[in-house]
C-alpha cells in the first residue's frame, strides 16, 4: 500500500495565518508559547452525535508542512511576506505537541478534539489545514455512521466519488471506512489507505452491446458467475430471468438502480427463488440516505450503495469546527486563558481535559469537559485525548481497522436515542467544569 | 506560477470503470467507437441557471490520466483486473475528442457540458474523474456567481478554505474566481492557478498581546497603515477609535466578523467619517450567503468574506451531473443511438449540438439542444459547444481570466429574472430538436 503523494502541504492555508505570523515575529510575541483548540460550537441542527475522522489524515499533513523552495519563491514573488518571515518559514518543522480525539470517536458540543501547544507561530499556521481535513472528513463519517446504523448488519459501499471533488472523494472513501461502511468504489482509497474497493458495471455497459443478452454474458464470462448484474436498463423481469439463465443459481447479485426500490426488492426476490437463485443477493443504489436506507429495512436488500448523500454529508456538508486561541503564555512566563468576547460565537478560553461519563450499565451519560487537571476518576469516567504528537513526533498513527472499531464500540456505548435518524437534541449533554481565568 | 503536483489521476476512478472495460476487451467490444455525454437533468431546486467550471481543470486531469507501475501493481496486487486489462491499461492514451461548454458559460437542464468521442473503453474509464470535478467546481461556481450578483460592484473574497476538504478548497477559490469573487484568502490557489490572496489577522493575533492596542500597534508596523484591522474582539466601537488613532485617517480596512453586520457596519461607518477616515472600508464577514450578501446591499459595506456557504454550494455542493453513453458503432460501422428506458432517469440518445438562442436584442430566449445538424444559423442563435481535446491533444486551454469574462458576459445576456434570488424556474427554456434513433 502507497501513500499519498508527499508533496507539501504548507500552501494549503489561508493567506492571513501568514500575516499574521509576520507580525507577531516582528512584535517578538510569535514565540509565546499558545494552546489552541479545535471543537465544535455544536452539531448540525437536529443530529444526535457526531464522529471524528480525518486524524489520521491531518498526522500525515503535519509531517509534510514544510516550505520548500517552490513554496517560498510563491510567497516571495507574490509579496505575501517579508523576508524575515520567508526565513523563518524555511526552517518551519511543528515541534510541538497535540493531543485529540481518537479517530472514529463520537463527540458532542464543546468537546476539545485537537489541543495543539506550540509556539504561537508554529501552532498557527497549521489552522487553515487541520480545519479543513477535520470539518470535510468528519462530516463526510458523521452521516456514513446514521447510515450504517439505519442498515444494520447489511453492508453500504461508498460511491460517491463522481459527486465530490475528485480528492474529497478518496478522503471520504477513507471516513466512510471509518464509520463502518465495508467497501469503496474509490480505487485511490484502495491504493492510499487498503479500504476494499468494490464495483462491476454501469447502464454504459449494457448499452454498448447489441443486446442485454450480449452484455451479461459478456460480463458474466470475463468476471465470473459471482458477479453483480445491474438489472434495471430495459425491463426488470427479463433482465433477472437472463441472468439467472446464463449464470445459473449461483449468480452472484443483482443491482437496482431505478424504481421504487422497496417494491422492486419484493418482486425481484420471489423471482430469484422461483429460478432456484436462493443465494443471488440484492443490491440496490439511486439516491439513498440513511431514511430511505431505515425505510429500506423491512425489504429483501442484501447490500446498499451510497453516493451522493454520503459525500455531501446528508445535508450537511461540513461540521463547523473552530480553533481558536485558549491560552498563551504571559509577559511573566505563566499560561494565561484567553478567549474573545462575542455573544454569537462563543468559545472558552483555558486548557482542557475531556470524559465521557458512563453509568454503571456502560451507558454513556455525559461528556465532561474542564479546565486544568481532571477530577479523580470514580471508574465510569473515560478519558477521551489521547497524544497524536510529541515534540513534533507524531506518535498517534494507528490502523483505519482500528479506528473503525472504536467507532463501532463508542456509538455502541451510547444511549438508545442515538439510533433516531429524526432531528432532536445532542443524546450526551457536555458539563463544563472550572472557570476560565479570564485575562 | 506552477502546475499542481503532475501525480497520476488514473485511480481516482471507480472500480466499475475498469472491470467494464476488462469485460468489454474480452467480448471484443470495447474498442467500439463512443459517443459519452456530461449533462445534467435538472438545476438544483429553485436555481434559475447554473456555471460550468472545472474545464482547465479536467483538461489537466485527462493529460495525468495515465497508469505507471504504481498504479498497475495496485490493480494487480489487488486483483481489481486481469493481465490482458493491465496490459492496455499500461499503454492508455486518450486519443479521442472532446468538446464542451468553454469555462464559465452559463447552462440549463440537458447542456450537453462534455461531448467525449473515443472508443468505448478510452471514453468510459474517464467517466468518473470529469463527473468528480465538473460535479464540485460547477457546484461552487453556480453558488459563486449568484454571490457576485448580489453584490453588485462590491468585492466578494472567498474565504472557505477550512470548512472543506483542503484540495476541494483549491479548486473552489479556483472555480469562485471564475464566477466573478476578485480574491481568495488560499495560498495554493495563487501558487496554482494565479487567483490573487489577500488576508490580515484573526481574533488570535488580538488575543496572542497583552492589549488589543499591542496587536493593532504590531499590525500596523508590520502590514502596514493599508492593513484590516479586525475590530470585534473585545468592543467594536473602542476598536475602531483605537485602529484609527494608531493608523491615522489611512487606515485601510476594518472587519466585522459577529453580530448584526448590517447595524454594525451603519454604526462603524458613522464612526469612521466623524474620525476622519472617510477611506477607510468596511469589510463584513460570518457566514454570509448571497441572501445575506443581498439583505446587505443598503448597507455601508465595501466588501464581503464568503466561507461556509461559498465551499458548500450554498445548499447545492454537488450539481447531479451524469455521464452517459448516447452513441456507440454498430457491426456494421454506422453510428446508432442508445439510451436506456428508465422513468425516472431520463437520458437522450445521440450525439448532441447546443445553442442559445438570442433575441434581437440579444437577450438569451432558450437553450437549443439537438441531435443531428445544427440548423442554419439565422444570427441569432449563439454555438455552445467548443473543441477541447483533438486526437488525444489538448487544444480548449485558455486562461482564467478569459472564463471569468466569459461568465460576466454570458450572464449578462440572460433575462432579468436571472437575477432573483428566491426559488424558481429556470430562466431559459430547454428545446429539444430533432428525435433519437431508439436502439
Amino acid at each position: 500500500m502507497t501513500r499519498a503523494p508527499a508533496a507539501s502541504t504548507a500552501l494549503l492555508t489561508d493567506h492571513y495565518e501568514l500575516t499574521m505570523l509576520q507580525a507577531a515575529l516582528a512584535a517578538g510575541t510569535a514565540h509565546r508559547r499558545s494552546v489552541f483548540e479545535l471543537f465544535p460550537r455544536r452539531l448540525p441542527e437536529g443530529r444526535r452525535y457526531g464522529v471524528v475522522a480525518g486524524v489520521g489524515r491531518a498526522l500525515d499533513a503535519i509531517e509534510r508542512f514544510r516550505f520548500d523552495d517552490d513554496v517560498l519563491a510563491v510567497l516571495r514573488d507574490g509579496e505575501v511576506v517579508d523576508q524575515p518571515t520567508l526565513d523563518w518559514l524555511a526552517d518551519y518543522r511543528f515541534s510541538g505537541d497535540v493531543w485529540g480525539y481518537p479517530e472514529g470517536e463520537v463527540y458532542f458540543p464543546y468537546s476539545p478534539l485537537v489541543i495543539v501547544e506550540a509556539s504561537f507561530a508554529e501552532a498557527v499556521v497549521l489552522e487553515t489545514l487541520l480545519l479543513s481535513i477535520y470539518n470535510h472528513d468528519s462530516a463526510i463519517a458523521s452521516a456514513a455512521s446514521r447510515m450504517t446504523m439505519a442498515a444494520h448488519d447489511r453492508p453500504c459501499i461508498e460511491m460517491g466519488a463522481r459527486r465530490t471533488h475528485e480528492e474529497a472523494a478518496v478522503a471520504s472513501a477513507r471516513a466512510a471506512y471509518v464509520a463502518g461502511f465495508t467497501a469503496t468504489s474509490n480505487l485511490a482509497a484502495r491504493q492510499r489507505y487498503g479500504v476494499p474497493t468494490a464495483g462491476t458495471s454501469a447502464h454504459s455497459f449494457t448499452l454498448l452491446h447489441d443486446s442485454e443478452e450480449d452484455a451479461f454474458r459478456a460480463q458474466i464470462s470475463s468476471l465470473g458467475t459471482g458477479t453483480t448484474l445491474l438489472v434495471d436498463t430495459y425491463d426488470v423481469t427479463e433482465a433477472v430471468r437472463l441472468g439467472v439463465e446464463l449464470a445459473g443459481p449461483d449468480l452472484g447479485a443483482v443491482r437496482l438502480d431505478s424504481g421504487d426500490l422497496g417494491d422492486l426488492a419484493h418482486q425481484v426476490r420471489r423471482q430469484l427463488d422461483e429460478l432456484g437463485a436462493t443465494k443471488t443477493r440484492i443490491v440496490v443504489t439511486s439516491d439513498l440516505d440513511e431514511f430511505a436506507i431505515a425505510a429500506l429495512g423491512a425489504a429483501p436488500v442484501d447490500g446498499y450503495g451510497v453516493g451522493t448523500e454520503l459525500v455531501t454529508g446528508s445535508g450537511h456538508p461540513t461540521c463547523g469546527f473552530v480553533y481558536k486561541l485558549v491560552a498563551r503564555e504571559d509577559d511573566d512566563g505563566s499560561m494565561v486563558s484567553v478567549a474573545k468576547k462575542s455573544k454569537d460565537k462563543i468559545s472558552i478560553g483555558g486548557r482542557k481535559y475531556a470524559l465521557r461519563r458512563l453509568n454503571h450499565r456502560g451507558v454513556a451519560e455525559a461528556e465532561v469537559v474542564g479546565i486544568g487537571e481532571p477530577p479523580v476518576n470514580d471508574g465510569n469516567d473515560r478519558p477521551l485525548l489521547v497524544p497524536l504528537v510529541r515534540g513534533g513526533e507524531v506518535v498517534g498513527r494507528e490502523s483505519l481497522e482500528a479506528a473503525r472499531a472504536r467507532h463501532r464500540s463508542s456509538r455502541e456505548e451510547l444511549p438508545l436515542t442515538a439510533r433516531m435518524l429524526s432531528k432532536g437534541e445532542t443524546v450526551l449533554e457536555t458539563i463544563h467544569i472550572g472557570e476560565p481565568e479570564h485575562h
